[in-house]
C-alpha cells in the first residue's frame, strides 16, 4: 500500500517540493518551492490542500522566507519571523491548522530564544530550531495520521459502503489522511469495504484527488456526484460517513468543504452514523461556534468553468 | 420577455426543427430532424430533454417516421404504427409524458379508424389525423404551461429566494416551462425575486439551460453548484423550492433528476416549502409508487468527463 501512496509534500536537504494537485489526476508535477511568496500561492492556488498539508507546507514556507534573515539580530529576526508568519496566515483563512503551526513554532523559536540569552544566542541557531519544529510537526503529523486510523478502524465492518467527501486523504496530510486513514489501515487488514467518493463541486478535489489515491492504493472506490448521495442513502448503500475537516470551533461546530453540511443532513435522515476524522490541531477553542467561523469566498470561476473549459 | 424566450421544438411546413440543448450555452444549433431514428437518438443524447418537451418531439418524430407509411393498407399502417411508437418508447424510460403522448394520439388515429370504415377511410387520411393531434399536443402544452405559471404566480412574493433544480423551462417545454412560468410570469409582472439554480451534475442542465434561459430573460439568477444549497438554506437564503418532474406515481411519489432528493430533505430540515410543477400527463396513475419508477442509468462517462473534458 505505502509504495503506492502518494506524497503531497517532500522536504529533502533543505528543499520544498509540493505535489501540483491541482493538475491531478492528469499530471504529477513536483514543484520545487524557491521563495515565502511561491508557497503563499500554492496554497491559495490550492496546489497544496487539506489541513494538515497547509501547516506543513506553511511551516517550511516559513523556513524558506527566514532562510536569508540569519545575518539579522535576534530581536529583528524574530520581528521578520513574526511579520512572514503573518502573511503565511492569510492564504487560506479556514485552515485553522495553518495557524496553529505558525504559532506553534514562532513559540519554539521565541523559547529558544529567552533560554540562548544567558548563552551564545544568535539568529542562525534561532533558525536552526525554526527548521527542526517545522520538521518535527511534518514527522508527528504522519503519527496523528496513523494514530486516526487506528482510532476509526473499529468502525469499519466488513462488507460497508463508507461515503466520503472532498479529499481527506493522504493528499491533505503528511500521511495516510484524516478521513482516509482508517480506510488505508482496513484495506491493509484485508477488510472489505465500499467506498463512494463525492467529486465535491467546485474544485473537484473528491473525484480528481480521493478516487484517484483509493484507487491508486487499490481500494474498492465508486466516484459519484454530490447530489447523488441522497440516492445512495435512499437505497440503504452508506453504512457510515466519515469526512476530515477544516476547522473545528469549541462547541464542535465543524466547517468543511461546501456541501458536507448537505450529507450530513442526509445522514441524520436516514440514520446514517456521521464521524469526522482530525487532529487535535483542527479544534480551534479560541471560536465559540460555527457562526465565528469565517467562510473562505473564491472567485466565481471556480463555479462557471471546469478544468478551465465554460461550462455556464 | 416572449422576444428572448428560445424555443426547444419547431415545427414548420411538416418538418421538426430541435434546439441541441447539448451544446448550449455555447452555441445555439437548430437541427432539422430527418428521419424518426434521428429523433429517437435525439431524445437519447438529450439534444431535446424535459418531459413535455420530449413528448412534443417523440409524436412529431412518429409523424415523420409514419410519412411514407400511407401508401400501406389502413392495418398496416395502424400495425406501423403501433411498432414505431414502441420503438420511440425506449429512447428515455422515465419520461412518463412520452408514452402518454404516444398513446393518445394513436388512440385518435385508432378512433378516427373506426368511425372512417364506413366512409372513406385511407391511411392518408389517418396520416392527416396523427399530425393534427401532434400538433395539438404541442399547442396544449404551450397553454399548460401558461396555466402552471397563473397557478403557481401566487406563490412568489416580493424579495423571495427561489432554488429551482435541473431545468424545467422553456427549453424543457413547448411554453414558458413547469417549474420556471411562475417565474416567468411574475416577472412579467415585475415581481422581484431571486433564483438560485442549482448546476445539476453530471449533465449540468441547470448550469447550461436553467441558469442561461433565465438570465436570457433578464431574470435576477444565481447559478451554484448543487452542493451549495445547504449554505443557502442554513443562511435563509431560500424562501420556496420550485422543481418540475419527470414523473409522479399514483401516491404523488416524484421522480425527477438526481439529487432532487437531497434537496427535498434539506428543504424539510430547514422548513421551507417545497413546489413541483408539472402537466397532469406527468402523472402516472399506473405506477402505484416511487418504489415501481424505472430509474435510468446512464453512462458513467457522464460523470467522469465535463464538456468533454475528462475529471477524474
Amino acid at each position: 500500500m505505502s509504495s503506492k501512496r502518494v506524497k503531497s509534500i517532500r522536504w529533502e536537504s533543505g528543499n520544498l517540493y509540493l505535489l501540483d494537485q491541482t493538475k491531478l489526476p492528469h499530471q504529477m508535477v513536483e514543484e520545487k518551492q524557491n521563495s515565502i511568496g511561491q508557497v503563499w500561492d500554492s496554497i491559495k492556488q490550492m496546489k497544496v490542500r487539506g489541513a494538515p498539508a497547509i501547516a506543513i507546507a506553511g511551516v517550511y514556507g516559513l523556513v524558506i522566507g527566514m532562510k536569508d534573515k540569519t545575518p539579522l539580530p535576534p530581536q529583528d529576526f524574530m520581528a521578520e519571523l513574526y511579520n512572514q508568519s503573518d502573511y503565511l496566515k492569510k492564504s487560506r483563512p479556514t485552515a485553522v491548522n495553518l495557524t496553529w503551526a505558525l504559532n506553534r513554532v514562532i513559540n519554539k523559536v521565541k523559547a529558544s530564544l529567552k533560554k540562548s540569552e544567558s548563552t551564545a544566542g544568535d539568529s542562525s541557531s534561532l533558525y536552526k530550531t525554526l527548521i527542526q519544529e517545522a520538521e518535527m510537526i511534518h514527522r508527528e503529523d504522519e503519527d496523528i495520521c496513523k494514530k486516526i486510523g487506528e482510532n476509526g478502524l473499529q468502525f469499519i465492518m466488513p462488507g460497508m459502503g463508507i461515503l466520503t467527501y472532498c479529499n481527506a486523504g493522504a493528499l491533505a496530510t503528511g500521511g495516510i489522511g484524516t478521513a482516509t486513514a482508517p480506510m488505508y489501515l482496513a484495506h491493509e487488514k484485508g477488510i472489505p469495504f465500499h467506498v463512494f467518493a463525492c467529486e465535491s463541486r467546485p474544485v473537484l478535489q473528491g473525484a480528481r484527488l480521493t478516487a484517484w489515491e483509493l484507487q491508486r492504493a487499490g481500494i474498492d472506490v465508486t466516484l459519484i456526484t454530490d447530489n447523488m448521495a441522497s440516492i445512495l442513502f435512499a437505497r440503504g448503500m452508506v453504512d457510515m460517513v466519515m469526512v476530515g475537516a477544516d476547522r473545528v470551533a469549541a462547541n464542535g461546530d465543524t466547517a468543511n468543504k461546501i456541501g458536507t453540511l448537505g450529507i450530513a443532513i442526509m445522514a441524520q435522515y436516514y440514520s446514517v452514523p456521521f464521524y469526522v476524522a482530525l487532529p487535535i490541531s483542527t479544534i480551534d477553542v479560541a471560536t465559540a461556534t460555527g457562526r465565528e467561523i469565517t467562510i473562505e469566498e473564491r472567485d466565481g470561476e471556480e463555479v462557471t468553468s471546469m478544468g478551465g473549459v465554460r461550462i455556464a
